[in-house]
């Protein structure tokens, strides 16, 4: 059971609760640039932080955490609600808040994977869910406040980094199991793992790393 | 079993079909104003009425009423023929529109919360079971309809409503367990409800109350 | 079990495939229009394949193939690969990309419904998860891609074949319970419904025939 490393672990529970909250705080900020009122910057810090494990519950068949979890509902709230006032200071943080998104891109990914796999996925399935874990909500996000969701509109590598970064946890998910390492021994992957989703994120954005768009021909 | 005071009375089957029908009437008359078609007039009024409850049962993990209820299709698909021929009639009646839109609202509310109880949801995710009953299907018509939905445009109460409704159901149900209230009891009880959100809804469309949105602040 | 009739067969399963890639082109053509990189043209060859199919399987309540079965997922993907490439001369084959989504349409609607009958749904309830797999995968991408769905925008007749094409599906399965038509009967019908869908589809495009809207009135 890989979920094991993940749940079992009071760093891993911890930097969970902390993605959440970062995503609650994006999804927050978001609402309040478009001037929404107090019970809208909550739904949106709530669906963002939370949208992306609904959606990975739904398709896995189980109960969804997002409303069924207290700490993970009141950690989405809370930082709807702290947002509400330090906003100020969070818009002064730009980069402070590329980079901790690109930390919640990395858990994410990490720990959806990693549920999947725990429910017996395929590898592919399991990739499929990091992802949707990672992605699914911010675009939910994106959608409610009507705009192209950032999957598709960023230019820069994003929904990328997260799919190696849910590659990865499958290969340290076989390596665990083959090799026997053990419950620190994937611990640690799976921090590498997280590490290296931020890496891609930030170089992509910092560097201006982008994807080629379609194969650009003259049509004759 | 809560779900029984709700299923097992004509008052509250009677006024189950009531809040599709009006849902459904406000579903349609939105792809009229678009001069949508005649089918696109009946798929939204079908998911504003029934897409709530169908999100609630997916959530839920049981089979969606919205596809699988005779009844409730028939009642919706029923208001979207009805609104297609009466439109001119309706577009008069914006207050009958605010004020049964405000019934459906508490309607669904409650009907969903009591669902979400019956299936042993806790209080707290059968509250969230209740929200998505009551603002689903109107957010899926006017994300269909590429507008940002209600629930976050919308400047007077809505969500709130609803949300102090589904909590008032949770307190109902707990408070039938506790004293032994019996049906009557709790039925009682689920219409003061639906009046509360009811009340609560008019009075911020008719004195123009509002929530606050993020607290403004001077950076220094 | 009438999902026999498409599963066992060689034919049907190379004609999901050829569904499944048309509907990949088609999604990330879309992507290339709006100069999406490489990784968007993927999201959307892949939700625009097979975002029908998930919808369907989320509301039956079972393992969605889009994440789990990697033929299909390949054959998604594939597409949104080829499609990067020789994307000029698929823009200069109009009328060819309408011929086949109008076959895409027909064979998802058989396809759908036939699977919902598979898993004991009732006749209308089949009807509905036969049109969410015919018209989900487009509805996505266009909310996706920020536009109102073409459900909604298409004048011609486009929701309306695949409603046809789903409740002749299920007469065409009734009908081979009560006079034992076996396998090659149910095949045949099947085959006569995607060609009743595709038909009317091009026969909408070609002379414009539409449905009307709402009853125009003046009002008194």
């Amino acid at each position: 059971m890989h979920q094991v490393a993940l749940e079992s672990n009071a760093l891993f529970i911890g930097i969970e609760y902390l993605a959440t909250f970062i995503c609650g705080l994006s999804g927050g900020l978001a609402a309040i640039h478009k001037r929404y009122d107090l019970f809208s910057i909550l739904v949106l810090a709530w669906v963002t932080a939370l949208g992306g494990g609904i959606t990975r519950d739904l398709l896995l068949g189980v109960s969804p955490v997002g409303i069924t979890d207290k700490g993970f509902v009141l950690a989405a709230l809370i930082s709807g609600i702290i947002v509400a006032v330090v906003h100020p200071e969070i818009d002064h943080l730009k980069w402070s808040m590329i980079t901790t998104d690109a930390l919640a891109l990395g858990l994410f990914a990490v720990n959806g994977t990693a549920k999947a796999l725990a429910y017996h996925s395929s590898g592919m399935t399991a990739v499929f869910l990091g992802m949707f874990t990672a992605l699914a909500g911010g675009t939910i996000r994106d959608i409610l406040l009507n705009e192209v969701p950032s999957i598709l509109r960023d230019k820069h590598l994003y929904a990328v980094p997260s799919f190696v970064g849910c590659l990865l946890t499958v290969f340290a998910a076989r390596a665990t199991d083959r090799w026997n390492l053990g419950l620190n021994g994937e611990m640690t992957l799976d921090i590498i793992v997280v590490i290296v989703v931020f890496v891609l994120r930030m170089l992509s954005v910092k560097f201006n790393i982008t994807l080629p768009g379609a194969v650009e021909r003259r049509h004759t």
